[in-house]
């Protein structure tokens, strides 16, 4: 993503801790009192400008959504998008995502969401990608038993790549869509990379994939 | 595929028993004695007009192919290949690939081949699929310890359920192409229905997946 110098995000962002929650807070282990009430928590990482998970606390009011988005300059655009929404059900985190554990306790997340996420193409770089095993590692310490990922992309190596690092860390894999937008799947709410490449007539790939118990 | 009536069929296979192994022959736990040799055994099941059996004979003098299908009228053309192409290290067997056990012993088989495999849309017909759990679990019973099935299609939704299948059967993904004719993969030998559909423009799916110790 090409980031734009915004010296008036970090500003913006401490403007409004209601929305962004502040990473000083004391926040692992109290999401429920953050959200007050005790319903599930999605969380998608690499949130971008916020349109998936602004889209999804307005279709599930019953679920509670966190979007965690490293850039400063790019989670103001989802800043944006919740404040004019005023969905009680949604929050947003400025933290990486390699530092979860810091943030949330096991068992606290019931679902992880990766959308979009950066490629990495060269070999090198694998071990950026949110879908390597240490990353899948640290999705399995926030999840209970049971715990799923659902992923989407229009990166067909990221795809070809992930498939395989799912089963590796021998996660089941519960759904595949090789062409979402020409699937039978319901209820898709798009992010800003899927209204852009599938414009451009990519297709759209999406798995679900669930973590097994350690034998 | 489409079948038209051969009855010269039955009497072009039996005349050629030193290619097409008769059924009546007790080849279980002897195919290391029909080719002479011990080495290691691949199978296609579904084989078709058997250009990809032997294409892969010709270029692995090594490994021993049997090609394995269930119409007389299809097999015969792959006969017509095999007799052209005086291939030592291929045979082929006019069985049902659902009676498997009764032509191999457990590990005699070292790898199992599907390509194209007829896609059975319907849900009710899903047990009929080559990659339905009943069909891995013949597999299974054939292979050794870490076997392998390797499969190409074009059939979207056929790719879809059989990469959930092989998850759900507790196997290993080790290799995924969602694009095969424009990866990397090299050696590749087409079939009868990989040319005709990727001449059309069809992408060709393709996955490894390997048989994991049950614990
Ligand atoms: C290609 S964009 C996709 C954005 C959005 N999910 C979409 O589908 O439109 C990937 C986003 O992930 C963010 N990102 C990448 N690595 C991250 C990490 N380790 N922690 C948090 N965010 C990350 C990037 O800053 C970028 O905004
Ligand atoms: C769609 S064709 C593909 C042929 C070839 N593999 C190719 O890729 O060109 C599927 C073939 O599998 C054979 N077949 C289907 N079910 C079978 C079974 N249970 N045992 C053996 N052959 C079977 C069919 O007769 C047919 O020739």
């Amino acid at each position: 993503m090409r980031l734009r110098n915004k010296p008036w995000a970090r500003e913006k962002i401490d403007a409004h801790p209601q929305y962004i929650i502040p990473e000083s807070f004391d926040v692992k282990g109290h999401w429920h009192d953050v959200f007050g009430n005790n319903n599930p928590i999605h969380i998608e990482v690499g949130t971008g400008k916020g349109q998936f998970v602004t889209g999804m606390a307005k279709q599930n009011p019953d679920i509670n959504y966190i979007g965690i988005e490293l850039y400063e300059s790019v989670i103001v655009s989802a800043l944006d998008l919740l404040i004019e929404a005023e969905v009680p059900n949604l929050k947003l985190l400025n933290v990486d995502g390699s530092d979860l554990l810091n943030y949330f306790e096991k068992g606290e997340v019931k679902q992880v969401y990766l959308n979009f996420s950066d490629p990495w193409p060269k070999t090198r770089h694998t071990k950026r990608r949110l879908t390597y095993k240490s990353f899948l590692n640290l999705y399995e310490e926030l999840l209970p038993e049971g715990g799923e990922v659902h992923f989407k992309t229009d990166n067909q190596a990221l795809f070809e790549y992930s498939l395989k690092s799912f089963s590796e860390y021998g996660m089941l894999l519960t759904y595949v869509s090789l062409d979402l937008h020409n699937s039978k799947f319901e209820g898709n709410v798009m992010t800003e990379y899927e209204e852009k490449f599938s414009a451009k007539g990519q297709r759209i790939y999406r798995s679900e994939a669930k973590f097994q118990p350690h034998l």
